[in-house]
Parts: structure tokens; sequence; C-alpha cells
């Protein structure tokens, strides 16, 4: 049995898995733009060209076309992370320029925060195993003496996504300290650049004899 | 003419300052749980024990409310960062003190970055002014030799502003990455411990002589 994907009188398209990847495109755009709260499933399914039966079809209910949204998103940050470069003055900007490409993903971790106070949240395991990951990658730059030892991964993790991730999550503010927006291509080089000096931070300590500045 | 301040039948007091500072109270919470547009008028009014009339009295309206509420936390906030220390491994954990100690006002935040993409905010050039002064402060502590000349002062405060404010804007990632929340006391005692120790990236370039790691 041959798939048609012969136009219906709508224009949509009658091939599941790509109905499926239109209303989950549509779905991150609602959800960025409203939160959960607010992002309307009639809305998704109008912007997707198709119909609410067949966004339940595929998906239950809003709830469950939002846990896919997550599930996309979070397995895409995962592919893009695994050519991550280890090397901190390669690392952040890395980090800033995959947080600039996708403001929808900020947008929507934004409304998670406003949302959802304490408690689980949606794809809870899914999203701590893939934070677990990380800090394992985070483990190997330390032991290939390209990250310091001296704080805990998990803090330094933190600090990394807020360096990285506080510009785009945080426009207005961003734009009043620096007098530019973060889609302004020269904020975006300038901010890259700083984060590339500041990786230093990140680095090993200093060859021993060299004792900190601040430490007598 | 003494001004009276005795009970009414609501149980509200009629006392003007104090009327005032009830119902902007009221709007701090209300806007922090459910952002500008999602606030409404009358369960201030019910919140502050008072009725919709006296407020539009004092604020003309829901914006003007909104926009009271900026200028009296941002000139709080003001009032408290005069007494911020200079040195970094101080200046960070007292500015992490200070979002936890106003997490409502961080809401307040997060939800203008959603709601208000690009353009104006309100309250715009105050809370300019506000940022070139904490700029101009931090102007004083690289002349004082406590800051790293190193790097752009715009991209030293938004680092500083993102690493301290970035856990309590994100509770959920924070949670999800530490295993523990921002209210947790334990967590609250290592991040600080953690930006105590990570304030050396802040501090002026070590003696000459030494080069950094990362340049040859």
């Amino acid at each position: 049995m041959r798939r048609s994907s012969k136009k219906t009188a709508a224009g949509s398209v009658r091939n599941p898995d790509r109905t499926r990847s239109r209303i989950l495109a549509a779905a991150v755009a609602e959800f960025a733009a409203k939160g959960q709260a607010g992002a309307r499933v009639d809305a998704i399914a109008r912007r997707a060209g198709t119909n609410k039966r067949m966004l339940y079809h595929y998906f239950a209910d809003k709830e469950g076309l939002y846990r896919a949204v997550l599930r996309e998103k979070i397995t895409e940050r995962r592919v893009q992370f695994e050519d991550a470069p280890g090397e901190p003055s390669e690392n952040l900007p890395f980090r800033f320029d995959l947080m600039c490409s996708d403001q929808e993903w900020i947008r929507l971790l934004g409304w998670e925060a406003l949302e959802n106070q304490g408690g689980q949240v949606q794809e809870e395991s899914f999203r701590r195993q893939g934070l677990a990951r990380a800090l394992e990658r985070l483990r190997g730059h330390q032991v290939a003496g390209r990250l310091t030892t001296e704080h805990d991964r998990r803090h330094l993790l933190l600090a990394k996504i807020a360096l990285t991730m506080f510009p785009v999550a945080f426009p207005n503010l961003t734009r009043l300290v620096t007098g530019r927006t973060v889609r302004d291509p020269k904020f975006r080089r300038a901010y890259r650049s700083f984060l590339k000096k500041f990786a230093t931070s990140f680095r090993p300590a200093r060859p021993s004899g060299q004792p900190h500045p601040d430490r007598p």
C-alpha cells in the first residue's frame, strides 16, 4: 500500500509524519508566544493547516502536545551538544550561539519558570537524564585538563547556562545594560568575544606557585 | 487638620499613605503571580483591602499602577545597592542574596521579558539612569583596582546579573541541574560559596609576566 501524499482541499498534505511535525512546529510557536496556559489548541491546529481532530489523534490533549514539544526540543539540543567543543573559550560562544538560534525554546523555558513553581516539571526524568549526560561530559573535560576542578561541576554547568542564556531570556535587561538588543549582530559579536575571553575563568587553575590575587 | 486613621467598616485604615502602600504591595504580588496582562485590578484592590475607586484615585489605571510598582521596586534596589561591597568576592554573594530575598521582583522581570518583546519598556529612562549609575560604580571599582579592566563594563555587569539572578529566574532548571531548589538553604549556601570563589574571574589580571593559560 503506497502512502498517498496528495493535497487535500485545505491545502494540507496527507502524510502522517509531515502532519505530525507541522503540528509540533506550530505548537512550539504557540507555546513560546503564550505559555502552556495561554496556548490554544485550535490556534495550533490552524497554524499547522490541520484540525483539532487530527491534533488530538496524534497527541491526545494539550498536555500531551506540550510534552511532545519538550521531548522534540530537548532531543534536538542533545544532538547539537554532542558536537560541543570542550575548550571553555569555544564552549561558551558555542552555547551562546545555540541560545540565540532558538529564542522560541528559551521563551518556552521562561514560561515554564513562571507557570510551574516548584514540584515536578513535565518530562522530568527525561530532562534529568540529559543534564546528567552534560555533567558527565564536564567530568571528561576536567579529566582532560580543559575545565577547572576548583568548583562543583553542577555549579559550573549552571554558570555556563546562566552566562549564555541570560541575554536571550532577558532581552529588555540586556538592552538596558548594553544599549543593544540581543538580535543586534553587533551585540552578538561583542558578547561572543567577551565570553571567549571570560572563559579563562573555567580553565584549570594557573600553575602552582602563583597564588590567587585575593588569597594572601 | 489632623489625619484620621480610624478603621473603616471594611477593616482598612483611613490613611492615604498606608492605603497607597498597601495597594502597591498587593500589586507587586499580583503582577508577580500573573504578569501585567493577567493581573486583575479588582484582585489587587481586594488584596489591599480597598476598592477599585481608591486604586484609580491613586494610580489612574492598571498601567499607572504597574509603572508605580516598577519605580517603587527600582528605588528600593538602588538604595540596597548603595551599600554593595565592591570586592567581587563579596559583591557576587551580596547580589545573589538580594535576588533570593525578592523573588517577586525577579518574577516580575520574567513576565516583562515574555510580555514585552523589543521596543521601550515601562519607565525606560528611569531604569537606564539606574543602570548608568551601576556602570559608574563599576568604573570606580576598576580605578580602585578591585575589578578587571580586561572586559567591557557593560558585559561585566550583564555577567554579574546573569550569574546571580539566573537561579532565581529559572528555579526549575536550577533544580534539574543541581538537584536542589533555589529555596533550599543548602543550595543557597553552596552557590554562594561558589560565587565567592568564582569571583576571582572579576578580579584584575594576575601580575604581568604570568601569561593566560590559553594564550601561548
